[in-house]
């Protein structure tokens, strides 16, 4: 599809994403995709990343039921960016964050040092499921 | 410093970087740092960035005039990814992009194609200075 194709994908075929909640503004995560990741999120108008740990395809959502509304996607100046316009869905207000915040950008240079400045909404271990024994 | 020591620096020694306007939540543009643009960064109260394509420190503003202020740096739960909440300086509203628009994120996707939404607000060749004959 010619829209995917005027990504300028980086070497490992990836381009870096900005999740960023539409009621609010706020910048809620930050993640990479593929050419099928893009592809599917626009299909879907739901957010699904390329995890560079696991290597594959990440539904954001699958395992914690969290998954992101995709309202706009954004492409920056230089065709290398993307920024989603989101709501983060099953919990009010939204968590994108594997720590159960509702931002992965909690931590704020103060006096020298990195510290959290926002609480947590839900233990994580409630969030995720449970491996079956 | 033991705060730059957190981040997880990628395989080029970057870390990528957010800037989102603080006082209207809008993503203006994405970058890089090196750890000496980060340190220069927190030191100036001004984004300093690390042009790959350059491969020098790039200090934002420098030829156009339109600095950053750095009102906070954030850090993202998997110490990988900078957020800045900056307001940028130079014009009203601010232009961070070399197109002369607010916001690098100027293209959204519809239709199966990516359409600019955003007015060029000044002209480029008038931001930044001629190479002198």
């Amino acid at each position: 599809m010619e829209w995917l194709d005027s990504i300028k994908w980086d070497r490992d075929g990836l381009v870096p994403v900005i999740a960023q909640e539409a009621a609010s503004g706020d910048v809620l995560m930050f993640a990479w995709m593929n050419r099928e990741a893009l592809q599917l999120t626009a299909e879907r108008q739901q957010a699904v990343y390329f995890s560079r740990s696991r290597q594959r395809l990440w539904h954001k959502g699958e395992e914690s039921g969290h998954f992101q509304q995709v309202h706009e996607i954004r492409l920056d100046c230089d065709n290398d960016v993307v920024l989603l316009k989101i709501t983060q869905l099953g919990h009010e207000p939204g968590i994108a964050c594997h720590t159960g915040r509702h931002s992965c950008f909690y931590s704020v240079l103060r006096d020298g040092a990195w510290q959290p400045v926002e609480p947590v909404l839900q233990d994580p271990a409630t969030i995720y499921r449970q491996p079956k024994p």
